[in-house]
């Protein structure tokens, strides 16, 4: 009882195009307990299509097609389909009046060829698309089922959200209706959260899996058969990582639970950042709402900047290095202090490739917090860091400081 | 005289791994002047690997394979090349001495199941991995010949760049010596760039292919037969393309271009970002050697942050509003004003999903840029893309402005 997947079109094999479909089903199979057991690829060549899905049919329950439902001549899925069957095309006559109409809707001629979007291979059952305008179909092939879905990834995302469990059920995999669990994680590594929660009893409640996003993590746990049990497990593993947990879900991020901490406690935010380069800024902003919460980002990235935009005294800069304690501390209180914001965060590091010195080498970065309760500051080396991962890790640690700051008892 | 690739390991059909080395190698092959016929995922299964490796060697003339060569129990590749082949497995002594070496190096015990990267189907020929443990092997297999690399990806695309023209030219795979030139573009649309080429003559000297990775394109054009041809076509298409071909080469970016051609009259640039929320400092100061000529980012979110950065007045904001030509240009001018840079630009938009009015919907967005030669000032509306869209599209628009006043006759 397994599940294959084919996508099909010259322009995947031609670079035009990156297949991703097939990541799309594979995520919303294991968000069900399963998993796929073969994946091809192949041109818009009809032989080739006709041959793949004998072979594919014999073998799986369920065969996930992508792409090659298009208007134009090599568009082939339809065709292939059919002759695997042993039948002919059908024109539907209900879809090709809505298509028309659509055109109309447009102002739009409509060409001939787009009515061969309403053919299907007779005998298969069609698959309403919402989201575009050539439906779907399903069909028995040998053992199996062969489903055909339109390769333009907002339609075969939206269409498989829409039709897999259905078609899980009338191929009769046994798919549970298992609830999974998404935690966002930072500021531990694979093996570290392996062990960590290699310590934790209760693990038969739940399947694992993590995916690593760097430099963080998605934990995703999905329940086994005791509800109970599963959710017991999930508030154990929350303890578990603490404040390294900081969200749900896939759509959650870092950012958005910065912001969710800061308005929590109706508290503001400015940010002068050197070596991180506005992108502490830029991953706040792409969070709705940021304004609420963030007043503004300095980005001093000359000496003389730090000065006139976070009000860091030049002397200080020359006595210390740019890359220093008291700089780092001037920066988050200046920039406090300019804006009126309860929290002032800093970053000043060298990023490289050039820049260090032996007392400094590139990595080297100091981070800083100042808030209603005082200042503080925090070291860290991350030698060997390209210059674009060492800005990512340097933005996601100053985001966990806010976080955690944020996050605490309130000193007010 | 085809080429398959076939991925191999239970892990990228769990989701662990996502399998990111079958479009390396398409890379790899476009490049010179081939495609891929067919791919294919498939498990840690002796049978079903055996099964495709003969299916597939029918049909192609070279088949790249990857992933499988671990030491573990269940890394099957070179057992399933045995199996095809109808050889048994021979072991290596130089290479296990290579092996044992580099555990005694790193004062490691080697594991007896290390010594299976020894291992290879006898008869095959090894590969060399000079980026990790396990060397590949090429064998022929029916009609075809079968390689085997890593599925680490740093070692597959280094061993990849080691040995694939030697393999191409012993598969008597027709590779051409080809150029391949790799334009950057921003500013202009696939169908629209379609219909500015196909104004120019002298495409029998070249094929084309655009790869979109929007806002911006890759245009790649390789070499057919005729080199002076050649030459005189990308000519013409850097002509046509004008300020809208901003560089070279896949690695290059447009904020590079933006530095370059400010370093290039010894310029600098310091910005006031609103709506692009750090954006455009983040894409700055991911090139090495941002700081010679970027100064100071001033991310005004709130409109206290206008004044207290970039020197706007808040009466300005208050007769005009935020986003405004006057406050764009007053936030350009001040920001400049206040660092001593060359050029100053200032970015203030609406991102939604709320805050738009009927007279400044969600998607409106004033550009502003004061340089040696004056200040102006663009509105443009980008309704309907969502917030991270709307940002990325502003800041491309605002490095371009600098990148055409910086590349422009030198005003002094």
């Amino acid at each position: 009882m397994s599940i294959a997947y084919l996508a099909i079109g010259d322009e995947l094999l031609r670079g035009e195009t990156r297949e991703g479909n097939g990541a799309v089903l594979l995520d919303q199979l294991l968000a069900r307990g399963l998993r796929l057991a073969e994946t091809r690829t192949l041109p818009d060549d009809l032989e080739g299509l006709v041959a793949a899905l004998h072979d594919l049919a014999r073998r799986h329950a369920l065969i996930v097609c992508s792409g090659g439902l298009g208007p134009t001549e090599d568009d082939l899925t339809r065709a292939a389909v059919a002759r695997a069957l042993g039948v002919g095309l059908v024109r539907d006559v209900e879809l090709l009046a809505g298509i028309a109409e659509r055109f109309a809707h447009l102002g739009r001629s409509m060409h001939p060829t787009n009515a061969r979007q309403a053919d299907r291979p007779a005998g298969t059952a069609p698959l309403r698309n919402d989201h575009g305008s050539a439906p779907g179909f399903a069909a028995r092939l040998g053992a199996g089922v062969v489903v055909c879905l339109p390769g333009v990834p907002r339609e075969f995302e939206g269409m498989l959200r829409d039709h897999l469990d259905a078609l899980l059920r009338d191929t009769g995999l046994a798919t549970v209706a298992r609830r999974e669990v998404t935690l966002r994680v930072f500021g531990i590594g694979e093996s570290d959260l392996q062990g960590l929660l290699d310590e934790l009893p209760g693990w038969g409640a739940a399947t694992m899996r993590s995916l690593p996003t760097w430099p963080e993590l998605r934990l995703k746990l999905a329940e086994r058969d005791d509800p109970a049990a599963f959710d017991a497990l999930v508030t154990a593993v929350r303890r578990a990582l603490g404040w390294r947990c900081y969200g749900d879900g896939d759509a959650d991020s870092h950012a958005a639970a910065v912001l969710r901490a800061l308005r929590a406690r109706n508290a503001t935010l400015a940010i002068a950042e050197s070596c991180t380069g506005g992108l502490i800024g830029h991953l706040l902003t792409e969070v709705p709402g940021a304004s609420a919460a963030l007043l503004a980002d300095a980005v001093c990235y000359a000496d003389a900047a730090k000065a006139a935009l976070a009000g860091v005294d030049a002397d200080l800069i020359a006595d210390h290095g740019a890359v220093s304690e008291a700089v780092a501390l001037a920066m988050a209180k200046g920039i406090r202090e300019r804006t009126g914001a309860a929290y002032g965060l800093a970053t000043t590091g060298i990023a490289g490739p050039t820049g260090g010195t032996p007392a400094k080498p590139v990595g080297t970065v100091w981070l800083a917090l100042a808030g209603p309760d005082g200042a503080r500051a925090w070291r860290y080396g991350f030698p060997g860091l390209d210059r674009s991962k060492f800005k990512c890790l340097v933005a996601h640690m100053a985001l966990a400081a806010v976080l955690r700051a944020a996050s605490g008892p309130d000193p007010a």
